[in-house]
């Protein structure tokens, strides 16, 4: 309701180099947004209403409503990405990676939810399959879905990520693996809903010599993990639900167990056994993988917490700036101790900064969107977030976090990421 | 890690009439919770790791991991439903209604957000579509996806419901109308993310006389709805995103508006024009439909705020309880007007209430899960839940709602909802 016409940009709408603005500064005519300005007022609502406006879709009755509405024709492409594509008839590993540069919000559709699989896709049978908690128990008990419904249960927003997941960031990777589902597509998040671990727990009486829960998957590799006793009291849970609907089977089918916050592989899925005992098992999945060597050539083993981390997923590398103007740079943040407390962006490669609007309510140990509106000039600039949790953990630089752990690292990439832009517009991954 | 099996239930845990618990109390094995206890831990391990465990899933290798993950062959009966299937070819409203009752947490599978269509479900291509606004502005704009994709955006959950949702209870509905899918299944929850639609009213200019938007659809039908000026300002969006990908085609595709609290039929999908102007257009959506029909034969015009409501999805007229002991009580509580503050839950039909379990961080204008522990007897009972917003808005009574809007009423039923459990653990609807 203002005049915009007149409005020019104000130096105190900068809050950091390189066109980082502040959140009252909004898009206005004189900065030419994307949007066509008509000549006549007269003449467009003509164009609009009579002309490009009468489509096909437009003339004709829809199609019918259906039982279980799926994306459009058009949307086909926004798929999970596999470095290699997953093999029939043998046991081999694969990794769906989650397109976050195509998606939006915090929550990530279940169908789109980054899987890494061992041993295949099991089909399983939710009358038949039951979970069993047995070991040092005053009396081993077991569950099917049905039983378990009928249970206390909790919501949460919880992310997962692999923590494999940005670990081609530890060297240079090839070209083609800067792409944005290699370098952070092993993370996504999503609601859940499930039974406390503690509740069944409880309920099958826990020896107070206890120290591990070994979680052992139905698929047909049996993969096992060990998950501390305090864990699993806290807020593990056996999930049956995800995003309002059963959990698909790549995420567990019927059930699965979620460790918030914690590396993806301990959240067992297709969960069968949970076994108490007084030590870890010492599984394929916690000794030849899933540990982090150290500058001295030792082992860290059972690092299952991740780390306070973020990325920009727009712009990113598979969106291009077609023209100068304003652009919003958004991402998410996340932090496996609890809740997001802030995020800084930077458009000069770290050299100046400034807070992003982090979208709220904010979740514990779940995605959180930031944003922050950005003047584009058509000058080259660098993007990177920072992210801090709410027990003062900051997201280290790359330098910082090689200097720390190493080139033998592997596992628990964090670092700060950063996407150049170049004079023309064209996003690509760079080490800053 | 206490010795339950001497536990009893303690007249302290009970928290209200007919079996209500409180959270502390969790199931144990005197209550003979649905778990089957194992004669030894011995057998038990070798018959759960060796015996029944063994199915195919585990002894082959799984499917190939999908490019984008479907629902098990198992769930493929959790659709919406329709109340007289869609027909083809021509032009007919169709109601898909969400399964609440096979659902769980407080976000609804796009899929299976509810829908009414009233002229099919168009399938407009993105490259082409456009929206405009014109009208009362300073100058006419227009803009495609891709130009909305570089604005700013917020993400937000929030639920949808139509104002025709629980129509069926203003009289006694047939028997066959009161399953839940008829009474409730109009309602949705979903995170949302799109540009605030004042952010492109400034970028327009609006007239200061302009007091209402005209939002159009780009369906065959052009469905129509006036949105007051203050709320097109204040929280609506032109949402690009649901659920982290793309809206799908029967949610609007690419684009809809969402006016968050306000009656569904207002969040106009396939929006392709907001024309700004001084009146309500007097569409057959807010003349002939939508409008609340009073005792004395008048009605009220653009009551568009939804009341605050809620309902038990968890034992529902689907659900039977085979068994005496414990089990959940869960529902869904939502209000137009901002946040669900309180949930209480009657186990005797209104007698005695308790104040449930509200799952937090609670969203402003979005579902919010309850639950409360019940220990059923074998008795029968009424199950009622009584929600109260952040501003003390209470749900009604339906003796209450029936004094204050009669019995001509069609749209806005919110009164307190009714389930009977029999002895025989039989749930069905009742007017109480």
């Amino acid at each position: 309701m203002t005049d915009k016409k007149t409005m020019i940009v104000d130096a105190t709408d900068q809050v950091a180099g390189n066109g980082l603005m502040s959140r009252r500064f909004f898009m206005n005519s004189a900065l030419a947004s994307t949007a066509v300005v008509a000549g006549g007022s007269a003449a467009f609502a003509q164009e609009t209403s009579v002309g490009e406006g009468q489509e096909d879709w437009t003339l004709y009755p829809g199609d019918d409503a259906p039982e279980y509405g799926d994306v459009s024709q058009f949307e086909k492409g926004r798929v999970k990405k596999f470095v290699a594509p997953p093999v029939g008839g043998r046991t081999a590993s694969s990794a769906g990676r989650t397109p976050l540069h195509m998606l939006h919000g915090t929550i990530t559709p279940s169908g789109l939810h980054f899987e890494v699989t061992h041993h295949g896709v099991p089909d399983v049978n939710p009358d038949i399959h039951k979970v069993v908690i047995h070991g040092m128990v005053d009396r081993p008990l077991k569950w099917g879905v049905e039983d378990l419904e009928n249970y206390p249960t909790v919501t949460r927003q919880y992310f997962m990520e692999c923590s494999g997941n940005t670990r081609v960031n530890w060297a240079q990777p090839k070209p083609d693996q800067n792409f944005m589902y290699m370098t952070h597509g092993l993370v996504s998040g999503s609601e859940w809903t499930g039974v406390p671990l503690s509740t069944l727990l409880d309920e099958a009486g826990v020896s107070p010599d206890a120290k591990w829960i070994i979680a052992e998957g139905g698929d047909s590799g049996s993969l096992s993990r060990s998950i501390p006793i305090e864990k699993a009291m806290d807020d593990s849970m056996v999930a049956l639900y995800q995003n309002g609907e059963r959990i698909r089977p790549s995420q567990g089918y019927p059930m699965r167990v979620l460790n918030p916050g914690f590396e993806g592989n301990t959240s067992v899925k297709w969960i069968r056994s949970l076994y108490v005992t007084d030590k870890p098992v010492m599984s394929r999945f916690e000794t030849s993988k899933y540990t982090d060597k150290l500058h001295d050539g030792k082992s860290l083993q059972f690092s299952l917490e991740m780390d306070v981390k973020s990325v920009i997923t727009r712009p990113s590398n598979a969106i291009e700036l077609k023209k100068k103007g304003m652009y919003e740079i958004t991402g998410l943040a996340w932090s496996g101790k609890g809740k997001i407390a802030k995020v800084e962006v930077s458009a000069d490669g770290g050299r100046t900064w400034a807070d992003a609007m982090v979208e709220g309510p904010v979740h514990s140990k779940m995605l959180t969107r930031f944003r922050i509106p950005w003047m584009w000039k058509g000058m080259p600039a660098v993007l990177q977030s920072r992210a801090t949790d709410e027990f003062g953990q900051v997201q280290p630089s790359r330098k910082a976090l090689l200097a720390a752990r190493g080139k033998k690292a592997y596992y628990h990439y964090h670092a700060v990421h950063s996407w150049s832009v170049n004079a023309r517009g064209k996003v690509r991954h760079v080490y800053a």
